[in-house]
């Protein structure tokens, strides 16, 4: 299809497209003469991916970059491509140099290897549980992470695993990994909010 | 005990707590004489509520003095003192006068009359709901929430709500739903990611 078309199809502004072949973003179409080149459904998917990137996970089109990079070295093997789409995601954390961020790390370590889960020791996520331990004592609490760990780690495996493209177009898995994130992420916190709702109405209705 | 020992008690500042007291969001000391006033427990509470409410739920002060005044209100009843919190403590979404919307919230509605769940109308969290099916629909997916509702129900039901001490002091049952709402949600989605990390990584080693 034309440029034309694969704006029309896609709902993306020509002048956008145009803008992301500049940067790289999208690959060129197939030139069929000096003025004219030819996309088709795989421009259609990666403009889908970059669409996603950039407003479900509101990334800056330089960690775009980054991960288009990923997709497009079919060397990198699906999991380390799946890989720098989810920690880009990841709200990025400092760690601070103190002991009660050593012993919040050290306990989520230990929960991670309690459940039997394989995370690299630089995965952001690790760092903001083992923020949000902190902030928890700071305030004078001493969680019970565990039942939360079941929690996520049944949904995964028994929902969103399941999900995931593996087995096709590279561009269509970071795109289900980007949505399910981010988007069932916050699902997930709206239902919770609404089962507590409900559930603290039934406890105290009658009181 | 004098403001100085409750500052140093609380670790709040006496410039703050002479802040908090004027405008009211603090409950004035037993007056022991003309320049001196005695404070107790209930005032070290309502600190601790009132450094939750400000440094987890980022609430500014004007929603603080909403949620105070629920909590002195001793005729509101505890649920109704706990959703003033809960909504507070939720993003506002604006609702589109759409097609689309009204479509995403009728099936909300039908996923919670599935679950048996009773909530408000007005719950800001069903409208977030609605807004991220909108958004989801817009990308092209037609996302399935009753495994995420199911998930969050169970978590709800067998650990959260038991931990909301309905029974003591108002104050501390807000501080628990605050931190509760909050933080073990940031503690559950960094999970859920770290359960991501790995599922993947095992589904996929070897590949």
């Amino acid at each position: 299809m034309r440029m034309s078309e694969l704006s029309a199809e896609s709902g993306v502004p020509i002048a956008t497209i145009k803008y992301y072949l500049r940067e790289g973003l999208l690959h060129q179409g197939e030139q069929t003469s000096a003025t004219r080149a030819a996309y088709d459904g795989t421009h259609l998917r990666r403009l889908r991916l970059i669409r996603a990137l950039l407003e479900v996970g509101r990334l800056p089109v330089s960690s775009i970059k980054k991960v288009v990079e990923a997709v497009e070295d079919e060397s990198l093997p699906v999991h380390e491509m799946l890989g720098t789409a989810h920690y880009a995601l990841s709200p990025a954390v400092e760690r601070e140099p103190t002991a009660e961020w050593d012993e919040a790390l050290a306990e989520v370590d230990s929960l991670l290897a309690g459940f039997g889960w394989e995370v690299e020791p630089e995965a952001p996520a690790r760092h903001e549980l083992a923020h949000t331990l902190v902030r928890m004592r700071r305030l004078g609490h001493t969680p019970d992470l565990a039942p939360y760990a079941a929690a996520a780690g049944r949904l995964v495996e028994e929902v969103e695993i399941g999900k995931v493209p593996f087995d096709g177009p590279r561009d269509a898995a970071v795109e289900a990994l980007v949505l399910g994130t981010v988007l069932y992420g916050r699902a997930f916190d709206a239902l919770r909010r609404l089962a507590q709702e409900s559930a603290s109405a039934r406890r105290l209705s009658g009181r």
